[in-house]
């Protein structure tokens, strides 16, 4: 049944392939098409297109239907074409015409795009939630292991000393950074493109400030082209977000399958986290963190998927959009999957003791005794001549328990609190506390 | 319940994200895990690892989970791993340790290497069938439209006279070359990775040319660590059919949508086929193939998620093979919707007749006149000079109605019967026939 | 000659393909690789690893070499490796041994970091400016043909009135939403990673805060690993950020090109900036505008590039690294003169008149009249019906002069002081300024 | 200077900016633009267009510039758009009039097209040429390391044992089966589009399969939409042919770089072909073979940029197009330098010996010795567990010398025959030979 139809039956084979995986979609997106439409109501209601009364019939009926959503009541009945026509019918069904009304001055466009932005807005702030676990993890991780050291690599070759502590830490910073593109893609995600219609705005007189505070964005989309421009722009940048920190994991995945080798062997993990095999048993495969990389590669394709469906695209709606879901929605999943799976498999990370005292690793420290040299007054040239002399003549035996860096993010000094204050700022900026708010009163309203 | 577990249980967290959408998949697979199965147990018999006896009743247990898998009744039950486990367990259930001895001289590796081989000639058979369908469609519009003429475009300026005929043709040959890169894929399909194991074969005497002749393959990999590399070549060949096949189709939705842009007005649909909107009563909008446009760029942007995942990888099995399927199933999936959608919609397509008489395409005749002339004797130079002299001096009244072009593959003289034999020959080159007779042998025998 | 060359010799063709196209990029670092060494130099003075003479000398020698490049005298003579080796040639040829202290407590690896950090710094300087001046350009034409109404469209039909004024604003106000990316990237490449040496950190009582306040740096990357692993993502957050911008002119070309389009005929450019056709007289071909949709899909193809040669790798440096500058130095080129030839063009648009009169668009006006009925008080559902039936009846003439909209963002109140805010408040937020004077601060000193 | 050019001049910026890299690719286009040449004068001459003793000026003009092109005598003169231009221009200066002819009944579209065509034809085999020499060295090193037994890893974990003989041989059968794709492309390529003329074919009785025969091609593109739509399918193919060639050496080098690692220390090379570091002199870093992985990697994404370039474009040509050449010329350039330096560099490759018999290494054997037990005679299930038990008692002591493995494809029968009898089948089915007899009959004639 669609409420906009013309006389005419779309053949069954056409609405099949149209809806395609809406259904399962707009069921996450129910919550928040009822939350746009309680705004529009109220700026209906102040610019006279509906009265006092009909508003508050349909806020009431709305809040009814906001907390059978809540408490998983909710369905789109078989042969309701979506969300938007599910909720309407069943304000209309409960309270009679009014509940045509809510559509004046609004088209399924610039609805379905506030679904989307209110949808995007808590689903960054999930990620920001669960980024911020893994982040106190490794912070953890890199405190507790600040003076396990274990080998730098560059080129794959063994380079100089490195520890684990730096380890830990570098994937901390680095997800903090990786804030910076959520953020970006929450700024674009928190701009109102209510009013905008079918993207070339309305003759009613809207009030667009008004459905912008009710719904706590921090600004609109003015432009209402542009507007609707941002459906797609919002999951492109959004994609880019989510490429951003999957990165950061395949990073620490990647890591982790090459120290779990056997040539390696500096961490492990419970034998029940790992997977054996059907033939060989002594495996003990890092499966988690090799779906990790996989699932995260994954991600990193999906900012691919989103810009063949937008580009080469004229201006206006196409329905084309609509597969903007598809790649985004179980991006995110994916993703949050990821996030929480490595915090769970950190939570029990081995790290061997004590690696670099073995005898294998002691070029590794070449650097260290030119520089402490250097730092005693012999020159440079001086020193670097007799190191490498001693390293040829096989009497190169330097001392491997520890080493003295001081600097800004040296192993000696990890700046771990330094790397915990830009998390905060970076979390801070976000301002999810203000968002929350607007909405609470919305739905109290 | 894993049949080569460990003691340990791996926690139920692991479980869940290791396990991902493959019971979905496995379903697919199921018949053809069967029939790897079936040929495998032949060989063992051959190569004494079980008696014939025991052969005989793997068979007969082979072909009953084979016919439960046909009439819908094979699930796999709560808690078994993936297919290979389930059919494992009922054989070991049904007919006792017989069904252990199966997996005698592979791996798991090696078993879902030929599952997924079997899937995919399977999956591109159907591909070419209903690519085929389209052909026939197109070639049969060819033929009905081709004294209709439409404008041609070069950089979306007009051009020159072109034809529907002409129009309809280029897809029917587009197809028909885009068999050969589906062939390509098919031929790497079509070869047997049995015997290779974890990747780096087996001790035992296994005759890997026995079960490449009883499943119908062309040929094996040689090579075991070739075979094992084969997973992801396979995948990554095969996406890059599926888009070369794709772009095709997106070709032909991009013109659709265009030439029904009431500016061009070109084609139409019936209104059943078409769709409305909720705010605009005159609209009849080319939903289907817009969704077909965007769903062939998503199938385009397959071949990077497949890539993704495979490089910078060292050689032998990695877990985040087991994405590939992720991309693979859904992406052969949609194609074939794609393939059924545009043959359902030209079924129905209406075309604008007597489009060029109108005065306003005058200009595209231009060529055509100055050729005319210079075909009865007037030097090219001044031709043109002619015919560049009667359009400025806006006397340029060319005759709109037909045109005469004579050379292979021009609007006079479309080729159909060549563009057939072309897909024929390529159709003809998979022999499907060779490998239907093989399978059906080995489930009878 | 390779400063740090072991005895043996690299074979010539070792060379040739690992030098790459460095040599041409190199120079593009120049100026930024003599400010690092600079900033070093006081640097290495302050913490006693040069005498304060011997800082003066090379501060002396750099800021002669600054200059040299400056005038185009600067460069890399045949057979020195790289810029880092000419600098430190040149310095050691003219002042002696000094020259060779400069490399003390660094690596190759930060030195070239820190010469990409501040050219990035200074390239996307570079493109905030040039993006503001199309920016302006779009608000003024935005201004110029705010009543200029032409048709607005939704999957690719006549939807509903629109205005130049409308579609020209749409651009301005996505332009400052691109700014976001542009600068998350900026604060990626504005943060310091000198210190960080080969990714390890140095036994040297390095003072990174240091460096990082004489190079105008907004913070650094604390950790040294993280530092290192900021190669490749500041280059990927940077495509997306060009990517993103991009895709935004790619749609304006692309309603260029089809608003250019016969049937659609809105908008023209003189002749001398269009293309004739070597067949076709009458072609008037949008080369420019085709050409730039084409380029700005290339740039959005940067990010897979940039993260094929980025996924699966471990942490530490990688020479797979020293590609990152072929995908990006292009690619900022390449949207640098998008930019540029957009401004161009648009500097000599014209604009058809009256098109909305015409009655081939009168169906545009349906939702306008409904509107307009509502708000004198007719119920929506009657003036629906009533519009519909006039409609049916080919009774419909609405005044198709101008259309009465009037919320934010509507073509009657296009709201481009609010969107110019946005950029203002965009480009405040670089502050590009404070870097201008660290510069001129650190280059006098 | 154009020689198609309308009265007004376009702007100097117009011009640069539409002419990109064109002038660097049609010099590699031009001796296959003069070849195009003589086959369309020929064919002219018989269609009466031009007499017969214009074709035999015609003629001697391109046989002269042909020469000077071989020689490298031919430029672009300053001022001239194109090639295309500059040989009409050649002919026009030495021979007057009749060099304006050659033009008749083609446009620059086939023009450029068969250009392609051609150029494409000749670089596939080349790419042919030296993957041989790759798969050639691969078969000998396979041979003569046969014996030479290595890990063989799943997971990146130690599984079983390999051969250098099976993992040199896995990437020549691996090369033999990327022939496939680049045949695909290859036929693809061997089409003739001459006659297609700007997409829309011609009034003229132009003969096109005597040009299809005259310039070798196996077949022409009937449809001349078809034709002109193969520009960008034609490179699309290409472009996946060359990522699936250059996956396999992305495969080759991501191993050697983690086999030199010094936990692994598998394989070295001269000193001379690995690269040092200016901090630390111990170093001997695969340089090569990264930047291999990482330009492979960048050819991976070549696939993408291509078809960004082509998606969602309706039919006919565009301006968009002229940029696929920035993506496949230097593509096919960068594989051709990684196919040489791989064979360059696997020509010095050392291997070490008795990598199997360390201890560390017993676990690889499990699998082998339940084997044998069982081919002995004992069940399968005791034989696991009482090598189980010995693993766990620590009692385990196999024979790490040597394996026995027998089956096709395996460490003890690696069929380097057969997998030669693929390679030399893949390039047979290329031809070659014929293509070259034609073109030297062109010349000559």
């Amino acid at each position: 049944m669609k409420i906009w139809q013309k006389d005419t039956d779309s053949k069954k084979e056409v609405e099949q392939f149209t809806i395609g995986r809406d259904p399962e979609f707009d069921l996450v997106l129910a919550p928040f098409d009822v939350l746009g439409s309680m705004a529009h109501a109220h700026m209906l209601a102040k610019i006279g297109l509906i009265s006092e009364d009909e508003n508050h019939i349909l806020q009431k009926g709305l809040k009814e239907i906001y907390e059978e959503i809540q408490s998983g009541k909710f369905t789109i009945a078989e042969g309701v074409e979506d969300v938007h026509s599910q909720v309407e019918f069943l304000l209309t069904e409960r309270y009679g015409e009014v509940g045509k009304k809510l559509h004046s001055g609004r088209s399924r466009n610039d609805q379905v795009l506030v679904d989307l932005k209110l949808f995007y807005r808590a689903a960054i702030e999930e990620l920001v939630e669960e980024t911020q676990q893994l982040f106190q993890l490794l912070i953890q991780l890199a405190e507790k292991h600040k003076s396990d050291l274990m080998p730098g690599y560059t080129h794959t070759q063994l380079a100089m000393p490195s520890s684990f502590g730096l380890w830990f830490g570098s994937f901390a910073e680095g997800l903090a950074e990786d804030m910076a593109l959520l953020r970006t893609a929450f700024e674009l995600s928190n701009k109102n493109p209510l009013g905008s219609a079918a993207g070339y705005g309305s003759s009613f007189p809207l009030d667009r400030k008004m459905t912008t505070e009710l719904l706590g964005f921090a600004d609109l989309h003015y432009n209402v082209i542009n507007a609707q421009n941002s459906r797609g722009k919002t999951e492109r940048t959004l994609s880019f977000a989510l490429a951003g920190l999957a990165a950061t994991l395949n990073r620490l995945a990647t890591d982790v399958c090459l120290f779990m080798n056997q040539h390696f062997g500096f961490i492990s993990f419970p034998d029940e986290l790992t997977t054996g095999s059907s033939i060989m048993p002594h495996k003990k495969n890092p499966d988690v963190f090799e779906l990790i990389r996989a699932k995260t590669n994954q991600i990193q394709g999906i900012p691919v998927k989103v810009s063949f469906l937008l580009t080469n695209m004229s201006t206006g709606y196409h329905r084309d959009l609509q597969l903007l879901k598809e790649e985004i929605f179980p991006g995110i999943a994916s993703l949050r999957d990821c996030l929480k799976m490595t915090v769970f498999m950190l939570e029990s990370i081995q790290i061997k003791q004590n690696i670099l005292q073995d005898r294998f690793f002691k070029h590794l420290f070449s650097v260290e005794v030119v520089n402490d040299l250097v730092l005693q007054g012999v020159p440079f040239r001086d020193a670097y001549k007799k190191v490498g002399l001693a390293i040829e003549a096989d009497d190169f035996n330097p001392d491997q328990s520890q080493i003295n860096h001081t600097h800004e993010g040296s192993i000696g000094n990890l700046c771990l609190e330094e790397i915990r204050g830009q998390m905060k700022n970076q979390v801070k900026s976000f301002d999810f506390e203000k968002i929350k708010k607007s909405l609470d009163r919305l739905i109290k309203k």
